[in-house]
């Protein structure tokens, strides 16, 4: 097993569509997990959700969140990460974002018509700051 | 987008080498967050930890927790189940799961190795009665 550094986490975590696993608290303590587009950017992670879902409410209430990114076969390998959510609800700020976002995952031909249709009011543009980090690859060598 | 059957849910997460994110909560009330090995059966999610993982720990401490099993690629898909573990510690009981869980991830040859190496004292078995899902496919159609 090998401990990846900030290049190798960083690459491996903004590597194709991989999905964002963001893990956050309910109210009744229980957690919650769900599947984000994200970027990695420096020691931000960038994601955009709904002012209305339990992750975006989660996020307003305890900034804390955890998310996970993994490599599905053999010989396996994931970056958690631990950070704090800073929340923006600024359309103008949330656009290139949203844009950048669907990129990645859409294809650039499409990101611009994903990318404005995802940044409206009511939508949250999440800023959150890596406080921790967990990577390793080659886990079942 | 499509809501998931049983059957398809079931078959989504049960397919291939796809692993679980599986998100518990600290001690201090923040979320956490790491892959797992696992298998649904019927409505239970069924993996391992030790006893010594954050993990291990958290669910000692609250059974409670939530899983993600995604498609990382156009049209993306995603299973949540909410789940509250049990947990065995009974290494007779814990091997026959120990070696179905490394036949999926490592192959049926290495499954017997793997099985046996895991099936120890100081690991747990985890039994998830699930108590929710939310499932869907094509979500970028």
């Amino acid at each position: 097993m090998h401990t990846m550094t900030q290049a190798e986490w960083t690459g491996f975590a903004n590597h194709g569509t991989r999905t964002g696993k963001l893990a956050t608290t309910r109210k009744d303590g229980s957690p919650h997990i769900a599947p984000v587009w994200f970027l990695v950017d420096g020691y931000r992670l960038v994601f955009m959700t709904g002012a209305g879902t339990l992750k975006g409410k989660a996020l307003r209430r305890d900034a804390r969140f955890a998310l996970c990114v993994d490599l599905e076969e053999e010989p396996f390998a994931y970056v958690l990460f631990h950070a704090e959510a800073r929340i923006s609800e600024d359309v103008d700020e949330m656009l290139p974002w949203s844009i950048r976002l669907a990129a990645r995952y859409m294809g650039s031909d499409r990101a611009e018509e994903f990318g404005k249709r995802n940044a409206v009011p009511g939508e949250l543009l999440v800023f959150g700051q890596i406080t921790k980090v967990v990577a390793h690859s080659g886990v079942s060598d």
